[in-house]
């Protein structure tokens, strides 16, 4: 069978190679699973639509999947996170099917989102997805494809938000796995990656200094407190905003300060939104901004600034460096946009390290596996990661690592189990 | 009607007013809380057995749920945690049943439970525990007290713990609610309030300097966490042992050293158990420490630390400053116990700080309320605070910080419960 | 000879010799400077007049300097951080005339110094100061015994301050080292000694919860920095005060909040002076402090808070814990005084842990021999501790730590002194 | 005068252009001065011959210099931090003698250097350096053009040292100013922009996740610290080699493990070398690492790393990605080695941040105004920047990013110059 594609240029196909080789070094679960699959095989002919992120990283979790037997179709969930070399390497030497090009407007994107659902004259058996575009085409454009559809997995918060709220509308028409909520993917990945793959696009956007600056972070989940604690660490001062109480609090016990955005928007000199709302950042906050405030997001979708309205503002636009869109404001204050609001980790940066991915596309992996076995019949809801695998990732990244910990003593479990002994 | 108490000095009551005043101005939740029941009087006529840290927090507590109009009998949760003034104040000032003197023995901590759970001829309607050694009594040895009882409220993750062996063995017999799993309560008082308690507990007993010391923690639970992020804000270098591997990885990605406690027991300048077991540091570990090690737990019981063993061990015993106990082995190496293994942040120091336990207890008043309406025909099992409890306090605790934060606007309410729009 | 002495109560020896050797098992390099004065007597036949605090640590300097052969005359520095258990064992176990009772009125206080410098008919050979009272006292009352003395050490930056106006003034009559201006020194008292006693004390005082709150710091030098360090550590957000624009820009870049302190009143629930001027807090400050605000200081004077105007302005005064004052000023508001201002470390807690003590007193010790060898014949002036005594003292706590570092190769050497070999 | 270049690409014009500006929004200080200069022209007639990392930041310092009637020539003062577009902009747009192209070949870079020390027949008045490399060839191969050489200044501490080596060996021609002496230099400079940049430049090229990982640092210098501290803040576990007993003493007290390059080598995942010195990471550590270590170094020359043994010692080389170069040893170990060895913040991303090489560079023009106005007729040597000039530059920098400071009152600077009031 040949391998179907639309990428951008096939001779990035050997760079691709090289960086998906240097991802795998930090993917040692992965490749364990990988190597496992290939013998065993839990995917054989299983159809496999996924939506993800473009990178490295999803290079080596579609090898995986692919070593399980499965035909893997491969679109991008983000027009601005497609690695084109990546592209290049895993449709030319993978031989996976892959339709991403880097920069590709709605409707090519909504068209390659198609050609990974349709397989020939059927649909998939597997939905893999990051943000549930894939799934909202499946269910509303293409519901012809819907019959087959055995299961599905969902890797964002911001995707099983929508999820949820299919559920309650009872639009959903299959199980999914919501794998955000395995604690070795949400702890890990929303928190350490997206903490410093922000930075990373912050700072290869701009250059700046981030010591001594006052950053406004929009949103305290585990992504923001992510942020929150490795701004604080390059030396910044932190403001959040919240909605939730407790969560307010835990920022404020954590020492940062935390403020209703229309203060914070006198203040920061840089914000970012991490909400997985829409305008956080709006009007009213662009009129209250300093010169030279810089704007960026880092939740799953475009919609959390504001932007077609700081465009209506402007008074004239420039782009002083790739990926920063200069807006002038009357009075002649400058406003900052990076990367034009998408996710500045995946779009300035490379987006999560391999070695956190490793863990949630081990977690995807897994999760795929156990939907083979056990999604047969089931209702269409929205589930977690079943603890075992959860427990599993964890148990076998330590010992990648090298890290060693304790075991229980006998003694110990009985007095767990036990309630008479006290004080 | 008078008031029974057994008490250590009368004469300390004053001091204990005062002290009881200054926790009050930290505790501005539990002040909103005392005003509204004494005006509606939710407790009216509840007989509660209280059996808590007997502190200058408690001490408010018992002031709320006095006002509500409950009948409170209280008694220590631990002999070496009770403030002798505080105790006084309680009887002699507030006219609550009192039954605490520090560093009771034994069979005098056990006739105090005793006194906190005889109302007369009857038992109480609520238990109020930490620990669950009331409850366990009255399971025990009281269970002709047992009939009346409508519910009760649980502290810590150590006696929700017994409450659960309990209910799998069918031996609980009413409902209690497990206040240690409210987000007020455990993510602040567990993380903000044991790690600072602790850490002051050993600067009290010790006044070490913690800069540039190797500190063991054991256990990297939310108590575990809260005292490593403080100790190494103090400038040691954090080392964790853990049996659980999702959270051992944790440790080891928040930059901490994770090892087994037979590496990291030669390591240590200084040890602290917080994992709610048995002999966590045991005589294969006291063989290995270096000279001058320091022992201490934070954890609730005393058993973390195989003491028994260690004096066994050792050719010598001294007292070289009050809290401390020298330990002198064979080789000639000393090592150090502080506060007989118990709880040195209640020992050695003054226990959660009132700000925390403001929280805590909003809870644990809030729930008896809820209960007083709610529990009448339940099922004996452990139960979760109710969420909105949990959020009215977390709101409530903003107000009096004087923190504001945002709300959702209409169009973004609207966005989050639906799935349509996307990329 | 026997020892004279001023002592509060003979009773309390065995506790103080219970700490004294507490304390130095924290203090290995003043224990091997010890051991070698015993062999080598450098010191023999000194008179040394010390005005120090009458800690567990300045025990142990004690001893090491009458191990080398001194006759030491010993006061306290400050009334409030005598340790009355300390004075007993100094005065009665180990033979050193002592001058200090804790809590001592000002004349009683100046006694004390008298009773230091006056060796029969005869002035000290070596003064050896903290906060210059005692240099003072001599330049300025007791000019009688000035004839004799060969030279001087000097223990803080305050003293410093003083004796250097004194050189400006033509007033100093015989050279004095500054051993603040160690490395070993001020690197480490300063900052991690300063930093976490000074928390020690407001937490011994207040047991409030630092997590969340808003501490300003007035003073950025090495003490201001500790301690911003720590409280951040702790969990406070930390706000700033300074006059010196480098020291202010440090902060600011350190992720701290610089602000004018009259800005800074209206926000801070803890104040913390640290700055060696007088009244840094003042009429105008407490005017806009918030209700509850609680101040301290840990500057070497009681001067740096404006206490006589806030006694004045208090409508009533209350003591609500020991080492509390509560001012109630008009409207209302209360503000609270911890230890009467006076250096909240060592009034409230323990001082500086005996580790970081231990380099300040071997600079102390090894500082007072070098003088004996090198002093004669030179001019009145402030010296630096010389630098071969720095690295000494660092060394030999790395050695004592059990800590290894890198020497240079010969490559490396003759790589650092040419100038050639290029890009 | 037509301008004098050799560039890499004239199209790039543009680019470069954008960027300096973008630069220059974070330069307000190096701008306000570049304003005075304008008016005063303090520099007319001066010939400046300036080796320094061709940068957008380097392009305003020489927009300043110019501004102020000098002639500069410009050329790299290291091959591979060479921005083309700058280059391009500052001979095309701005009208430098700019000789720099990224990547030239030693022959080629030397020339440069020649190119930038030739005004006609002559050479310069003033030498501008940053590793001492110009200095080191006008006084070895180029001494025909000394004679008239006025003064000159020098940016790194690397460049520092070998100056002092030269004046040691009385082979400099002419006094220099040490501008990294300068506090609003090294303190900012050194330790937030090193700290910041090397991680930066780390995660371009590798994209590996810092958080868990242990990150060995040799040296404790102020790069080295903050590089440290930003390290940890990212998550990593840091470990220290020094050579200086003070200095390693610091770091074991700031938390950090310290150790001897031999045993750090064999734990590290990370390794970065900012020491100033050779071979630091030589032959023994390379056969101790683990597989997979990555080496970069942040020191000025690239001997830090004894690159032509690990050469040697490989069987097999390989590239997976731009800037890392992967050497295979014996038994199948890889370790990977960042930019062939060079700065890594430089080589790999845009060195330090605009907003602290403000302070810097505003420190370098205003030392060129003060040695045309002080330096004639003074003797050879190594001058630190005058403390008015530091001073000015932090209080100009702190009006520029809007923070205020307080100012001494009349009782409190009377205070600091007494000596009589005390205890």
């Amino acid at each position: 069978m040949t391998t179907a594609y639309d990428i951008k240029d096939a001779s990035l196909k050997d760079a691709g190679v090289g960086r998906i080789l240097w991802a795998e070094r930090s993917m040692p679960v992965l490749r364990a699973i990988r190597e496992r699959f290939e013998k065993e095989k839990p995917l054989e002919g299983m159809k496999i639509a996924a939506c993800l992120h473009v990178t490295t990283e999803t290079a080596n979790l579609a090898r995986t999947l692919q070593a399980g037997g499965a035909h893997v179709r491969l679109c991008a969930s983000n027009p601005l996170s497609t690695q084109d070399e990546t592209a290049a390497a895993l449709a030319l030497e993978y031989g996976i099917d892959t339709f991403a090009v880097r920069g590709a407007e709605r409707d090519h994107y909504y068209q390659h989102i198609d050609s990974a659902l349709t397989f020939g004259d059927e649909g998939p058996d597997i939905t893999m997805d990051d943000g549930a575009d894939l799934v909202s085409q499946l269910h509303s454009k293409r519901t012809n494809l819907l019959d087959g559809v055995l299961a599905g997995t969902e890797e964002t918060t911001t995707g099983v938000i929508r999820l949820r709220s299919m559920t309650a509308d009872g639009a959903l028409k299959y199980p999914i796995i919501a794998v955000n909520d395995a604690d070795t993917k949400h702890f890990f990945d929303n928190r350490y990656g997206t903490g410093q793959s922000t930075l990373d696009g912050i700072l290869r956007a701009t250059n700046i200094l981030l010591a001594g600056m006052d950053v406004v972070i929009a949103g305290y989940g585990w992504c923001g407190r992510g942020l929150a604690d490795r701004a604080r660490g390059m030396g910044a001062r932190v403001i959040i905003t919240e909605i939730e109480p407790v969560r307010a609090l835990q920022a404020h016990m954590d020492g940062f300060t935390v403020l209703p955005m229309a203060e914070a928007a006198k203040i920061g000199d840089v914000f970012v939104t991490l909400t997985g709302d829409k305008h956080v950042l709006r009007k009213e906050h662009f009129e209250a901004m300093k010169d030279g405030a810089i704007l960026c997001n880092s939740g799953h979708f475009d919609v959390e600034i504001d932007i077609p309205t700081l465009e209506e503002m402007a008074s004239e636009h420039r782009t002083p460096k790739p990926l920063i869109d200069e807006y002038v404001l009357s009075g002649g204050r400058s406003i900052f946009l990076l990367a034009q609001g998408r996710l500045v980790n995946l779009s300035a940066a490379e987006g999560h390290p391999a070695s956190v991915m490793d863990m949630s596309f081990a977690n995807q992996a897994l999760s795929s596996e156990w939907l083979v076995k056990n999604a047969e019949g089931m209702e269409p809801q929205v589930l977690s990661v079943p603890k075992e695998i959860d427990r599993d990732v964890a148990r076998l990244k330590l010992e990648c690592m090298g890290v060693r910990i304790d075991t229980l003593t006998a003694e110990q479990e009985k007095y767990l189990s036990s309630w008479e002994e006290g004080t």
